[in-house]
Formats: structure tokens, sequence, C-alpha cells
């Protein structure tokens, strides 16, 4: 038995790591692109904020730690094509030679790609000029080549959602100047427009250019500079600015060109179709992670491609790709991310999202203190309840507070509370824990669930 | 209609307030006996060590915010007897006169009292002599005095529970060298021994003498000190120590004289047997809060006295009061401490709490990082997964860690977990958050769960 997974980072490594958990006795290989097994995409602005040190740090675990438990690696190998019947995949190894590798089961894992947006001049310029897409360890070299190499005291990074904003966050924190454009009314388009603000607040106080409702159209080398230049979508003013290097953070799109090249469907949004089993339909082979639709407890499919779903739907490919039965549980779509000293979760639906669901939302506002106003340090959380005026139900949440205010796990009840199906209600009927210094008789999503009651009951 | 409550803490309070939030056209009175209506008790160490500067600062509301909700007070008034028949309770007011003050519905919030250990010379020795139990304002302004006019160098802290630790904190923050006394083999026998180690240990670190399997047989007065002798419970050692003050905090039992005396049922631990509507069984009489039975998610009826339980109940009192059919939805025992610059909870169930309530538990250590190494500050989370073997469900989470863990606000998660019916796998399904500094793709639940169920499939 060989069990073959094609890609090295969260969904590839997580089947190939699960399988060899469950039987130490299967041949398992992991083909990847490049030459960095299992690190961790998320911790990229760490590297080039300067808190990672090494960028060794950034491996989850290490080529050998991967060998230590029985994971064969296939560095600098480029999967070319599937071949069904022939139950193997031709390759390209690092020597560029074509190589066949058979398996038994593949688990497709090859990510996503970051999304181009139509800027003019994006295509033509790179990191050689300054001008950088980020998704990969490689694109992170480039990017420590360009400040490393060149005198880098501005930079425009286009794009405010998590990876814009650590990087806004990363570069600050090196001396850069930054300028950060997002073409939606608001950083953090994800969140809701309140707690947007407060972020774009938070970047602002840092020294960071907010520069929202602003499309870029185009990007120009002069000199030994960019010039990057656009408008505001609103009032159409003018955007023009010289800088020294450019980042383009607008997103990503999965990678499906292999799978979909051996016959697996693609969803509206261009994603590999699996059920939750993580099964293409192609015998035989199983896809996980960026790539692939996610099943959302509240949504049903969609495309959310994150770290964290990418993990457990890998664990799942794993052992099913042995034989097991296990169907991936869902996503409740929980994200955070600190920005400076400031952190922004959410977890489940906004209005928007829940509408066109089938539910009936509603989205009220809450500010509590972290822990008693009578010991020293209390802060305000901003908090937001979304629930089904039909059915009472839980649908979101979206915290934004301090670091020390425990937002990123404050958030996780939420997520607990959202999978389980519980009402808004029943929030307040969970026995959360509460000391003087650390919180509150009523948690801060239980104020928020009651605030949520109340508006309800007039709605 | 006119709603009297009797306790002027979480229980009462929250039945007043939650009933005039209902009908603000409803009478609510509430009674008590001394003169700190809704104040934090959970607070009182925070004002003894100055972290709260002033002690009026420790009201969740004021007088004033209390009766602008249009709740009235009856302060300094001791319930002497309920009148079943004439729906009326007979009090003694500030003045020392007997008064009947009439109901149509009554709750009855009359709490907890310090329990008093045998010791030799408690009786006789009081807050005069630096001897104090500590329960009240009352009791907090005693040791201040003790405080201000002695010379306290040292004090002997009698029980390591979460109030004797946070004691031990406070004392220490103002200088007071202090000895902690605990007759069970470890600090804080609410966790499990590994856990209460820690504990320990941070107490050590902070200069706390700590001395377990010692009990204390008696306190003396000698000249203007106090000398506590005891001795081990295992190998009979003497424990003899010359102090300022003797602070003796060995856990509460329900305050029930009133409730008793007017019929009502007491459990085998001695408190009001109340339905999970909060009725006693005496018409028209309801009670909530630390003289009560907790109703709890996995043991049913037990006695578990917890401010976070006696805002519910409260609450659920208030509301049937009116008329209203809510059910308290029940406890999973959520608790939480700091300890200088550690903080310990728990949630659910230990192994020997388990076993009687007919589980097959399994207890698992595991320890993690709270985030990802490579991003700076990462601190080790200890963390104990309780499940039962036949079934595979979660019955508990024990976490310490230092305060930037989290691990407060990540036992949460484990709460609403067990709160839901999940087994210990479906911790690994929630879709929890993470980022680099502030978590990992795996929660350090998650990592304990996964260490259970391997142990499970080889036991």
């Amino acid at each position: 038995m060989h069990l073959l997974a094609i890609g090295g980072s969260d969904g590839g490594i997580s089947a190939a790591l699960r399988a060899r958990e469950i039987d130490p006795g299967v041949d398992v290989t992991v083909m990847l692109a490049d030459s960095y097994p299992n690190f961790s995409i998320c911790g990229i602005p760490y590297l080039i904020s300067g808190d990672v040190t090494d960028w060794r740090h950034l491996a989850h675990r290490s080529r050998p730690d991967i060998e230590a438990l029985g994971v064969q690696l296939m560095t600098d190998t480029v999967a070319r094509r599937i071949d069904i019947e022939g139950h193997h995949v031709v390759a390209t190894g690092p020597d560029g030679r074509e190589q066949r590798v058979g398996y038994d089961r593949l688990v497709v894992a090859t990510g996503a790609v970051p999304a181009r947006p139509p800027i003019d001049g994006l295509g033509r310029l790179g990191p050689a000029d300054g001008v950088h897409l980020l998704h990969t360890i490689g694109d992170t070299f480039d990017i420590l080549d360009t400040l490393g190499e060149r005198d880098v005291t501005s930079a425009v990074i286009v794009g405010a959602g998590y990876i814009g904003l650590e990087m806004a966050e990363a570069l600050t924190a090196r001396g850069v100047t930054v300028a950060q454009v997002e073409q939606l009314p608001q950083v953090l388009p994800t969140l809701d427009p309140a707690l947007g603000a407060l972020v774009g607040d938070e970047l602002r106080s840092h020294g960071v250019g907010v520069h929202t409702s602003t499309r870029i159209a185009g990007i120009e080398r002069k000199d030994d500079r960019l010039v990057v230049h656009g408008a505001t979508t609103d009032t159409n003013e003018v955007f023009d600015q010289a800088t020294d290097l450019v980042l383009v953070v607008a997103g990503v799109k999965p990678d499906t060109a292999l799978a979909a090249d051996a016959g697996a469907t693609l969803s509206a949004a261009g994603a590999i179709v699996v059920d939750r089993h993580m099964r293409t339909g192609l015998p035989d082979i199983y896809a996980a992670g960026d790539c692939v639709i996610t099943h959302h407890v509240l949504l049903g499919d969609t495309y959310l491609p994150l770290g964290t779903t990418a993990h457990k739907q890998g664990r799942v490919a794993g052992e099913n790709a042995l034989g097991a039965n296990r169907a991936f549980a869902g996503s409740t779509g929980t994200q955070v991310v600190k920005v400076f000293d400031l952190v922004a979760a959410r977890t489940g639906l906004r209005d928007h999202e829940a509408i066109p669901a089938g539910f009936d939302p509603l989205t009220v506002a809450a500010t509590a203190d972290d822990h008693k106003a009578y010991y020293p340090g209390a802060q305000t959380v901003h908090v937001r309840i979304t629930g089904d005026t039909r059915t009472g139900r839980l649908l979101g949440a979206q915290l934004v507070g301090p670091i020390p205010t425990a937002v990123h796990k404050r958030v996780d009840t939420a997520a607990a509370a959202i999978f389980t199906g519980l009402s808004v209600a029943q929030l307040s009927d969970l026995d959360l824990s509460y000391t003087p210094p650390l919180g509150s008789p009523w948690d801060v999503l239980q104020a928020g669930a009651q605030t949520w009651e109340r508006a309800a009951a007039l709605h």
C-alpha cells in the first residue's frame, strides 16, 4: 500500500502523518514543488518582521522529523499529470527529468495560488523590480532580498485582508512607511464595518497610511523606484504614490489544474469538489486543503481556505485513504488576526452571508470589559452577535479587543456553540469561567447574547 | 405583584434585576443583612492586595444604580422567619425592630457561610485577636483593620482552595510573609495533583511557605502574637508557627436556616433542594445561589457554590417568579483562579468524580505551547483531558498556564463542549481560531484530545 500526497503544506502533510499514525506499515510519500515541506505559511509575516529570526524556524516539523515519522519526501518535484488508469503521477524532479510515481491512494493537496488583480504592470514587473506577491517561502525570500538589497523606506500594500494587515505590521516593524490600499470601504472586510474601523484606527495609530475605497490601476517602474496609481472608487480621487516596494495580497484561488486535468469536478468558485470524506469521485483520489471546497456547518459547500481547515481535511483524507470512513465535520469559518496590539476574530456568518443561506439574521453590537473594571487593566472588547430571528440560533460572533482580552480564545466558545447548533439564548446558559482579574460573571459573549435577546424581542 | 428577594449578593440581585427587566411594572424588593448590596465577594482578595483602591469599587452596581433599575433595597435587615400562610417575612431592621414584609413571590438567596473547621481556639479568638474568617465585606474590613492596626509581618492561611490562594497572593503583595497550610496533600485540591504541584511551585517561587498534608489543631494567643500548631497528616511532624494574622478559609456551607425553618427540604449536603426551575416546593418560594443544590450537567444534583451559577440561577428564579417556565440549564463546574502569574482552570469532572456518576473515565496529560514556538513569547500550557472510555464523551478538562496563555478562556471551549455533550474526538472537529502569535493550527485542547484518543485506543 502506497499513499502519495501531492503538496507539502498543511493538507498533504496532515494526510501523510495521519496515515502513518494509523498504520505504521503503510508507505507514504509527499511530493512537493519546492524545498520547504510543512512550513507555516501563516508565519511568513513574522519572519519578515524579524520576530522569527531564522526562516528554518517556520517549519512545523523539520525534514528529518518528518522522515523519522516514516514519510518520504520528494522535494522540488512538480506533479504534471495524474494517470488514473495506471495509478501513477507523472512528475518533473529537481533534475528536470520526468518520472512516474505510482500510488495506491492519492491525496491531492495542491493548495492555492495568489490572486492577481487586474493591475497594469503586475504581469510585467516582478521581485527584481520590488513588486511582490506573497504565498510561498520562495516569495518570502524574494521580499527579504528586496528589503536587504534596496533602501526600502516605503511600501504600498495592495489588499487589507489578513495577510495584508500582518504585512503592514511586519514592514512597519522594519521601519518601512506603509500605505495600505483596499478597494472596499474598510480594512479587514471580513468583519462588519464598525469593527473594521477599529482595525483601521489601530493601523493609523501605528503610522500606516490607510486608503480604503481605493483601486489600484497600475504599477510603473521609474528609475530605481515604483509608482503606484489608482483612484478612489467613490469620488474618483487620484491615488498616486512613489514607493520602493509593492506587495499585492488580494486573496488566493485554488490550484486545481492537476486534478481538473485528471477529470475532477470543479465548483463554481473553481475549487475541487469533494464529499465530506474528501473523495474527489475519481478512483482512489482524495483531495484536501486550499484546493478543495469547504463544507461549512451553516452554509454547506463553500470555499474558505484556512490552515486549520486544511489540517482537519488532510487528517480525514489520510484516514479514509487507508479505508476509514471519517467525515470532515465542517468549518464554522473561524478566523483571527493580530494587528499591532489589537486582535480581531470572527466565527460563523454575518448578515449578508446568512441571508442567502436562508436565515433571517439580526446582528447587534455590544461592548464589555474583558474583566471586572475594579481590577487594574480592564479593557474594552467590542462584540457583535448574529442570530437567526426565526429560530433563535446563533449564527455568528465577531470580537475585537487588545491582545490581553483574549478575544482569540473567546471566539472559540462561539465557534463551539455554532458547531453544536446552540441558540443565542443558550450562550448565556454556558458555564464559562470567571475570576475578577480575567473575566466577569457574564462573559463578553454572554453580554452580547443578552443584548441580542433584548433586540430580537423588539424585532 | 411584589417580588421579595432575601439576600443581596449574586442570586438575590440577579433575580430582582431580571424580574424588573421582564416586567418594569412589578414591585421588587431585596432584603439584605448587611449594607453592601451587589458586592463582588470574589473581588475581596484584590481589595486586600491593594489592586482595588476603594472598597466601593467592589460593587457590581452602586446602590443608586440598583434603585434606578426599580429595585427597592432593605439593607441591614435580617430575615428571621418566613410565614408561608401569611405570605410575609418577619425581619429585624437596622433599628432592631421586628417588621413584616409581605410578598407575592419570594426568592431565598441567603448564600453560604464560611465553614469552621474543628480548630481549638477558633471559636474563642476573633478579628480583635487577628484571627479571621472571610466571606463578607464586613469580614474584609476586619482584616484591613488588623493589617492597618497591627504590625503584620507574617500570616498563616488555613486552606489552599481558590480564596486561600488568592489571599496568599494578596497578603504577599502587601509584604506579609505567608504560610499556606492545607490538610490535603496538595494546594488547589480541586485539580489533579500534577497540576496542583505547579500551583504550589508558583506559590513557593513568590515566597509563600507551602505546608500541604498539614492539619491545624489549634490557635493560641501569646501576648500580641498568635501561635498556630498542628501536625502533618502523614508523618505526624509538628507544625508550630508564631504569626500575626490567621486566616481560615476552608470552604463554605449553605446558609439554609431560614428556608429550612419554613419547611424547605435540604439535601444530604445541607443545601436547599430546588428543581431546575428554582422552585423550593414551598408555595410561591424560589431559591437560588450558594444556599441551594446545583444541577450539574454530568452529575445531576450536587452542591457547587459559584458566583457564575448564582447569577444564572437567580436569573431563572426571577423569570419564573413572574410566571415564566425557564429551567436552569446546569453547571459544568467551570472554575478558574489566578495565582500570581499562573492561571489554573477546570471544567467538568475528574476521575474520582466521574466514577461514582457511572462513567468509565480516563484522564491523560499533555503539554502544548499557547502559540507557535517560532513566534516570541510562547509558553507551555499543561492540559489534562478526561473522557469516558465507554462512550468517548468528554467529561473534563483542566488547564494550567501563565496569564497570557489564556487558559481562562480556553477552558470555556471545553465547558461548551461538555455542555453540549461532545465526545473527546469532536474537540478536534471544532473550528478554533489560529494565528501564529496567539495559537496553533491545533489548539491546546485539541492536542490534549488527540493524546486522549491515542491513549484510549490502547486502553
